[in-house]
């Protein structure tokens, strides 16, 4: 990867001053306080690795959000992108085109058991609310389960499902929603002693909740299949399972939020797919569908919630629902992917690299308490004390060892994901042995900023 | 415009027929019954012109959902698109990027009085979305107050927004939000026999209706500028800057939603630029910022209310927002906009052939009951009688006589926005005098048909 064609370092430069000072100027940031924002500018990216305004390359273990499975700029996904520009780049939702109909029968064929209809949205914010609209719609009842330590996406309805501290400032009583604790051994809020037991007692609480509030007000419970912000807890064998038992008994609809962790990212298509037989009703995604090259999201819906809009009117849409560049780009990343194996790849990088590095790293770092993933989704708990396992950074903020290790690995030329007390390794689903093995040796370094941090 | 390069009629029309086929078994639609759906299939567009499956040419008079106002396939922006494509399809909102700090200034360089910070989203519901969310936080108030007859987008708080019958399945007892009517002379709700009289008795209502809901209350009134798929009705003078007024006294925001109408639709680059002197505290915008080309929705904020967020974080965000190939599209479009003297030509095409000619059509059209709008943006309000003014298909539904009066338009070669018992003209910004007088000549067959309806 080079600068822009034709232009110097010194071009370059200036442009990203210039790109720097508009920012500032008239750009406004999401989930920030504005003013002491300071934008690292990007120029450039290509595969695991992207260019800041000054020239420097950082390998980038965060995907930009979880969102580029593959990779920065695959020419099979540009090249797409550039061709249905040609051909035909909006048309209403009304209509019919075939980019739209390539991605859905494409998505359709790899979503678990018979979800076979595809509503698709501009991302994983909407997606959220019209998979929660559907339940409602389909079963006429009025509230959804949503767990703490979640995150949903941005709009009104999907930030009042998310469980963590962005709800907060938006939630003006939460109608509707209720959320309960999912298994998370290291941080149980069952007591439990073990995978197995911190599974029964889950769901035993799942259960206790749903029959407190009346399974009969109950629309759907909704899950990431592997919670992605708020940790990336791997759900213990049994659990998801449980879940689809508790939602047929009870009547309730089953929505998988695979925004975060669908299209590769755990090793397989959809991160459900790791709990053999489990079949939601309803999948929500967005992201890895097509990388994020062009704004998408969309809902996999299994054909009995998609009969309940046979003859009824759906109540729901957009202007850009099945859009022909996104749908093409969306294509062209499944084909990508399923032709150059780059799903297999994600797991077979975890399995051999990732996940034995992560496990090394913690057995010479004192500050990792818990190293949890699967694919190319990894989280480290950093913790001030491995006994009390108090985090590193509060919950719901930061903390100058924190920032201080962050710093450390952008320095070194590592991009991680952050989230309070915990850094994630979340490279492309495309990353190589090499790339995978460069980027533990920088976190290995910085890690040790952290350890500084600990008494 | 021709065929997709190599292919034949044959292949053509086998392509359109696959896509018919995967798009009934595998595409879920906006806001239909999925059963008896028989969508069109577009395989190209070109200017004011597309394509069906049969390889119909079709002159576009939707702009497809009101969207395309550059027209379809324009060279700079297709190419514009392309070059981004092959630079940098995407980068995390929390990264600075070139083509988003450049659409931001064009942006900001051309909303009305100090709007000047822009918050990217994906479509014009997350616009309204966050625009409600920042004028809650900003006044720390709950309301929000919209009109009836008005759309405002497809998310949860959105559609609750919005005055027409796509909110009645989603309303769950309308937290927060209240509606109030707004000037309509056509059809008054304030027994007015002129437009002053209207406009007075209208702003003395929404005093009313804020006095009785409480000032303390009420954070934000969203209007659209010119209210779009709702009917066009263009407001009295006076109106907006007596909302203006209002919203100064009792301390509440401002949003004009311009999701439809703005980017030159009505002529000038904001709709509330036809009221001399309106400045709002936000504006949402998508659709027209880039013509659809690539998803993109906005808010644009006041220094007022983004000085809210300078040291208090905004809870609010998505994976796409300010995203490279959707705003380096928006960058092309308005450029190329302003070089080629687009938006002026909105404005004298509505003044010297659409106005005109619709007009005439309605002295000659018994079913014509009301002419209205400006720019390209004209509802004409279809009744079975001009005395009583009976739609001819009722508020919510349809009719025989809409269904066959649309249809023999499309047989004819014309494409229309339909709601209802309006049929809305609004072809791109840049159709031609040529094209609009063709286009009134097929509107005006296919009149007859509705004429045909009448007693």
């Amino acid at each position: 990867m080079t600068l822009p064609q034709g232009s110097t370092p010194e071009a370059a430069r200036e442009q990203a001053a210039r790109t720097y000072e508009l920012d500032r100027k008239h750009v406004f940031h999401s989930w920030s306080a504005q003013a002491a924002l300071k934008p690292m500018v990007v120029t450039a990216a290509q595969g695991c690795y992207l260019w800041d305004g000054d020239g420097n390359r950082l390998l980038d273990f965060s995907s930009q959000m979880v969102n580029t499975n593959i990779g920065h700029q695959h020419p099979k996904v540009v090249a797409a992108i550039q061709a249905q520009a040609a051909q035909l780049c909006t048309v209403a939702p009304a209509h019919a085109t075939a980019a739209r109909s390539e991605a859905a029968r494409l998505i359709a064929e790899r979503t678990p058991g018979d979800l076979d209809r595809i509503f698709f949205t501009n991302g994983g914010a909407d997606a959220v609310e019209h998979a929660v609209r559907m339940a409602r719609l389909h079963t006429g009842r009025p509230k959804v389960l949503a767990r703490y330590r979640s995150y949903h996406g941005g709009t009104d309805t999907a930030v009042n499902l998310t469980g963590d501290p962005r709800r907060w400032p938006n939630d003006h009583g939460t109608a509707g929603i209720v959320h309960f604790f999912g298994p998370f051994l290291y941080r149980s809020r069952f007591h439990a002693s073990d995978e197995a037991q911190e599974c029964e007692r889950a769901l035993e609480h799942l259960e206790q909740t749903i029959i407190f509030e009346g399974p009969s007000t109950i629309a759907a419970i909704i899950l990431e299949s592997v919670p992605g912000t708020a940790g990336i807890m791997v759900p213990p064998p049994g659990y998801l399972a449980g879940v689809r038992e508790l939602c047929d008994r009870y009547g309730i609809v089953f929505i998988a939020d695979e925004v975060m962790c669908g299209f590769g990212r755990t090793g397989k298509w959809f991160a459900i797919e790791n709990f053999a037989g489990v079949v939601p009703d309803l999948i929500s995604f967005a992201k890895g569908v097509n990388s994020g090259y062009v704004p998408l999201g969309g809902v996999a819906i299994s054909p009995r919630i998609a009969a309940t809009f046979d003859d009824r009117a759906y109540p729901g849409g957009l202007t850009y629902s099945g859009h022909p560049l996104a749908t093409a780009a969306a294509a062209a990343t499944i084909t990508a992917m399923a032709e150059e194996r780059i799903v297999e790849n994600a797991a077979q990088i975890g399995a051999t690299v990732l996940g034995p590095g992560l496990r090394e790293l913690a057995e010479r770092h004192p500050s990792i308490g818990d190293v949890r993933g699967l694919g190319v989704f990894w989280a480290l708990e950093l913790v001030r004390d491995r006994e009390t396992r108090e985090p590193l950074a509060p919950y719901g903020g930061t903390s100058q060892a924190m920032i201080d290790t962050v710093a450390a690995a952008k320095a070194a030329g590592l991009l991680l994901f952050v989230n309070f007390n915990r850094l994630h390794v979340v490279p492309p689903c495309t990353i190589t042995e090499a790339e995978a093995k460069e980027g533990l040796a920088l976190l290995d370094q910085a890690l040790t900023v952290a350890d500084g941090y600990l008494e």
